[in-house]
């Protein structure tokens, strides 16, 4: 049961989105320029880092979430995903994909864990500044949602399938849909 | 150094701000809604709780730049604000603040440490659903703030001045006005 009384129905953060509308505006315009406006990392290698950092930080609702997205768009990868969350250093994916990995993971456990030998291991491996950001607040901002997803006690379904169907919602539709979608519901306050 | 090359002259957030303007618009509005919009937690206790979340992520730019805001709210006691980051249990401050930086730690160190006694206590302290929420959220964009600010390796002024100086224009106009303050500086992009 989630800590405060949230609308119901809304599994997950869009249970908070709905009780908050003023900072769900906010927190879904980050979500969609950093994992879904068009940029020189493909929307899966974002999606891929999120499922990566959410799933270190234990948090089920946006692992599964972000993770079911990332499958998405890899054409229904989900072994991929799943290689990416338990070893990513032996998963199919490029060299600088694996250095951008390694920076969220030290980013997830603090800032300050990134080295300038991390950053320097990227750029060897094609990166540029603009995506070595883009990592860096995308693990950052992923270390937000997984807490107040977390941090209210909010509930998520344990049916893949529902999170298969709303992934592709999300690939098609981006983050921007979220809170006129959650705001259709009646809110609890 | 900064692990990328930020426009000069900006400390802390505002260097990645203004390498990345259109993430900074977004970051900057969930800044103005969580502490410094009129609510019915004055703005002196929401900065308190992002400046004990920085505090315990050990980043020197947010603790010192928020605990000056803080400070600039209580009247110029920064005595008030180390002894809430030292020890806020000890601390001159009112039960329910105690009640929400307890739930404020917790989402620190992760968001599945907040239980429902923490919960239970900030309410018989007389938090509200709403107060719960936005502290929960407080503490967990910290935890991103943060990262985003040494996870990039930026630099902050050692000068205590110059924060002061900062806090009492950010406490008049809030953080809305960063973003067309950053962007004045030419962009090293």
């Amino acid at each position: 049961m989630p800590h405060i009384q949230l609308p119901e129905g809304l599994p997950g953060i869009r249970g908070p989105f709905a009780f908050r509308p003023e900072t769900a505006k906010p927190l879904c315009e980050l979500a969609e320029i950093l994992l879904h406006t068009p940029g020189t990392l493909s929307p899966a290698d974002r999606e891929l880092i999120a499922t990566y950092v959410s799933s270190e930080n234990d948090c089920y609702y946006c692992q599964t979430s972000h993770g079911a997205i990332a499958a998405h768009h890899l054409g229904g990868n989900e072994q991929l995903v799943l290689d990416v969350k338990q070893n990513f250093a032996g998963a199919a994916v490029s060299d600088k994909l694996k250095a951008l990995l390694a920076i969220a993971g030290k980013v997830q456990r603090g800032g300050k864990n990134v080295l300038a030998e991390d950053v320097e291991r990227a750029r060897r491996e094609g990166a540029t500044d603009l995506e070595i950001h883009d990592t860096v607040l995308i693990a950052a901002a992923f270390c937000m949602y997984n807490r107040y997803v977390d941090g209210l006690a909010t509930w998520g379904p344990s049916d893949p399938a529902s999170y298969r169907e709303r992934a592709a919602r999300v690939a098609r539709d981006g983050y921007l849909a979220i809170p006129a979608e959650v705001l259709t519901v009646p809110a609890a306050q």
